[in-house]
């Protein structure tokens, strides 16, 4: 491979790294034991963690709806840009 | 265990397993590749997956919201109707 073929796909792979915005729409029925006693951070633990596992005979997915958009840089946390910084030189180097 | 007392425990534990109707609503950001060329449903699988997995230098929580109620059990599907009645005969034969 030449290197500027080398770092063209450097590049690619670069741009196509970014922060996104999303936003997560969830409902639906799950069989549980008293979910309502648990504390809110428990609950949404426990129900992201029950969808995430999938639909079986204790849960039934009624609707969802799912929106990303890419976030212009300056607006990402100052924690998430050094991440992002971090990767983009470790693809540089690779 | 005397059995009248393992039947209230029994009915005690039926009781407390229930259907419910689950709203749960995520806003966050995160570092990802490529994110906006993947199908809907990979897309949720992903962004959900990603949430469960907690924040990290990857994911940052700007928002959630979550709302359960129990269903009645009329309304939940006849799929989830049977398998409550599975789990309430199983603890009581347990």
């Amino acid at each position: 491979m030449n290197p500027s073929f080398q770092q063209a796909k450097a590049r690619g792979r670069n741009q196509s790294i970014g922060v996104y915005e999303c936003e997560v729409k969830l409902k639906f029925r799950l069989i549980e034991e008293n979910l309502t006693s648990c504390d809110r951070e428990d609950l949404l633990q426990t129900l992201v963690d029950a969808y995430a596992y999938g639909s079986d005979e204790y849960l039934e997915s009624v609707d969802s709806n799912v929106e990303v958009q890419v976030l212009g840089e300056t607006e990402a946390s100052p924690k998430m840009r050094r991440q992002l910084m971090r990767l983009r030189n470790s693809a540089r180097t690779r």
